[in-house]
């Protein structure tokens, strides 16, 4: 009889149920050749007895053997150790693997370094900071994971689980249609929509469809760094134009569409990302005249209409595109979580059909079971209630967090309180340059952007976005302590 | 006092729960503006008694509305109607946009139409058909959906929520890395190991990373149809080499390489892509010893290699890679199902950088949620146990299917039985030529694909896949007594 006991030693504090613990030991040691095949293990009541547990649990254990294939159990004779381990025994073709350790290190042909994109940096998200992010906290992860569940159990959602219609599916595009029709102004309907992953993908998947090299398209000084390396990759010339307290400069985007010809323009008109300024009615106007006296195409990313704190948001600029120029592209990445990696592109059903017709070799389809879970999650009025709880919470925090910043560092951060969104453009003293600051504030597990990636040219700007809605109250004092700190500590030395 | 009983009609058999069809019903009626703002609503005890429902589901109700903004409730007063309704009230910033009554038919601007890349196809994958698919009813979706709740509600995962590592979450590829080799012989760790969207989205990364216009890339003939139109999106020449039976012609492949520069293979070795045969031992050796030689990269696209019903399955060529000259793609959707988007990549750590550095304009991040449910899942034994379920089941559908065939159409349909994967390669007889039978079958509700997608010229090759996973016995039965009768009754006529 081998040592069960030792062997065997469930920890009622573990996560993993007692029958899986059970389970996973004895195949440990069928894996490492400590039980052999074809043995004959203990009964059920037996081992139940050496292991002091209920002999259910044991049961349950042994079906889970016999399921995984590492058991055989015969009624009458026993239970038995499999003579053949249900680990796939493959044939190797050549002698040549028996000689190999480890995976190669390197490759051996020469991978191309794409300098132009940054590296992936690591994100430290799980960390005190002011990141351009909402709270995930305040997530409905309880409601989400219902909806997953209900999803899933419903023999009625199998047909979704195959091969799926390549905008996404219908029944998340409507309700999307819809909400997007009553909070937008628009006349959508679910041929308009196509589901992608973020609005990142959304932009992606214009470049493929509409770009080519050495086409112009205008972009703000500055702009969302993603979107600026999204056109560099189609081979497009960036054409920057100034972006001041009214939104981007609509007279200047005149004058340029004189000389030279423009594909398309991409605004942030909401709120300018960086810099958070919303663009001006008769701007917006004059931009849709311009759009179709010029025929460029004007992309609208309007991915943080759901968070305008400040009487009303301004309805989108395509609410009022009579000629179809406008490409809306929205997400709901920043409303709930990063994690939901859902975004929508809303264009005339021709556009629809080529972006469909690309995603084929990108990545085939998008993600029904997520589709379904969020469709049922606004029928049911969780995702509204959710942006209801999150747009007070983060009006407060952006009015905590403006009132701190004026209260202890007064001529140090220059801002105007956002409008909207989830963080502030703050211009930091050139006495207190930014990396280095940053860097002293990540030593004491403070992160701030060090800006950088928003400066176009080698003048730094020393002006970074500053998120509120990531932080409490308690957080955000904190947090601004540390900063107060280090930055008085460092102008004085 | 409005007519209550009238408005809201609760329905007992519908799924929505009653409380939250009263309270839809009030928020319709406030949408048509039947109901104000600012109106008193019956307390909840008043209402209860006029609907004939539980107090407690009223109060449920009325506490929906107030979550979303529709009532306020005050505890002395009573409740009453919000006075501005929560649907956000944007401003309009012309008055052009009054005219408008629908969306654009179409865009203002010119839509370059991709005809290389076939029109995304209706799938109807929800009724009976050959479909080169797993059966998706085998998914084990009720644990899938106890993995999504379960990860869900842990608070531990909130950092999981927000942006994550773009080569995939670690404990993920950590699982995948210990799968991958005690499944297929190699010595991964989780650096090597970048998780895709499926198994086309690695393809297309590969593409963007490593391959420029008008470089080589050998190919099958025939090929897998996405990975062609791929290629060819990245500008790369298509050469094509015979393949027979056994696998793709290697000394061809020599006689290429010593003509002109090959960048790299695209190989289906364990059963091609579309014709199932497996690449022998000998020409493995080979081509490993010409890819070191010749200084090709090897694009190892193992879709399939969970299911092998004969003998054992050879391992796949990187297992034998000591340069680093080969790159392993996979994905779970054929294991699983290919709602699951969910793929890999397997190469050293200098490439993986490179394909999460691109992914970040491409769609910014995977998705974390799926990948900590899926990682839970390995954990547990549940995804070995589905594929020994899957493997199983399919071994006997695939000898039925061929069984079938050998009666019902003999010398009509000609195929070797396949050692693997979730179809058949059937080459058809002239007499039958393929796009008029399957239009015929398809009226009669029965889906073959017309394999036109694997033509690669003019001349037909009247050869399609006919996937055996997808249906039951019954299905298969059934399916077959339509394609015996159509294929005999047009023969005759």
């Amino acid at each position: 009889m081998l040592p069960w006991r030792t062997i065997i030693v469930p920890d009622k504090d573990c996560d993993t149920p007692i029958y899986l613990q059970i389970a996973n030991a004895i195949i440990q040691e069928m894996k490492k050749g400590r039980i052999g095949p074809g043995i004959k293990l203990p009964g059920t009541r037996q081992m139940s007895e050496i292991l002091e547990v209920h002999r259910k649990t044991l049961v349950r254990s042994y079906e889970e053997l016999d399921a995984q294939g590492w058991i055989e159990m015969h009624p009458s004779k026993g239970t038995f150790t499999s003579k053949e381990l249900p680990e796939i025994n493959p044939r190797r073709f050549s002698v040549r693997t028996e000689k190999r350790n480890s995976f190669p290190s390197e490759t051996g042909y020469k991978v191309r370094i794409n300098n132009n994109i940054r590296k992936p940096a690591l994100t430290y998200r799980n960390i005190t900071g002011f990141h351009d992010a909402p709270d995930v906290r305040l997530m409905p992860v309880q409601e989400l994971g219902r909806a997953y569940k209900s999803i899933l159990s419903r023999p009625v959602n199998f047909k979704y689980m195959s091969y799926v219609d390549i905008a996404g599916v219908q029944k998340f595009r409507e309700v999307l249609s819809e909400y997007l029709n009553s909070s937008r102004g628009l006349q959508t309907s679910f041929e308009n929509i196509m589901i992608t992953r973020g609005s990142q993908m959304g932009l992606y998947l214009l470049t493929c469809v509409l770009f080519s090299k050495e086409e112009n398209v205008i972009i703000g000084d500055t702009n969302y760094y993603y979107a600026d390396r999204c056109f560099e990759n189609a081979g497009m010339h960036l054409v920057r134009v100034k972006v001041d307290e009214y939104g981007i400069d609509v007279d200047a985007i005149e004058k340029i569409c004189r000389k030279k010809k423009i594909k398309a323009i991409y605004i942030t008109s909401h709120h300018h990302y960086p810099t958070t300024v919303t663009l001006i009615a008769s701007r917006r106007i004059k931009l849709l005249e311009l759009s179709e006296k010029f025929g460029f195409i004007i992309i609208e990313d309007d991915y943080d209409y759901d968070f305008h704190y400040c009487s009303s948001p301004i309805l989108p600029l395509i609410s009022a595109d009579q000629k179809g120029m406008i490409i809306y592209i929205g997400t709901l990445s920043k409303t709930i979580a990063p994690a939901i990696r859902t975004g929508y592109v809303v264009a005339p059903p021709n556009l629809i059909l080529e972006l469909a017709r690309i995603r084929q070799i990108i990545d085939t389809q998008g993600d029904p079971i997520m589709e379904l879970a969020l469709a049922e999650m606004f029928s049911e009025g969780e995702i509204r209630r959710h942006m209801k709880k999150a747009l007070q919470e983060y009006h407060q925090r952006r009015d905590f967090l403006c009132e701190l910043l004026t209260q202890k560092l007064p001529g140090i951060i220059e801002f105007k309180t956002p409008d909207g969104g989830l963080a502030i453009w703050a211009k930091f003293d050139k006495s207190v340059p930014l990396p280095p600051l940053t860097e002293k504030l990540r030593s004491q597990g403070l992160i701030l952007s060090n800006g950088l990636i928003h400066n176009i040219s080698s003048v730094s700007i020393n002006t970074t976005r500053m998120g509120f809605a990531w932080m409490n109250r308690k957080e955000t004092e904190r947090a601004i302590a540390i900063l107060t700190k280090t930055i008085k500590t460092n102008r004085t030395t």
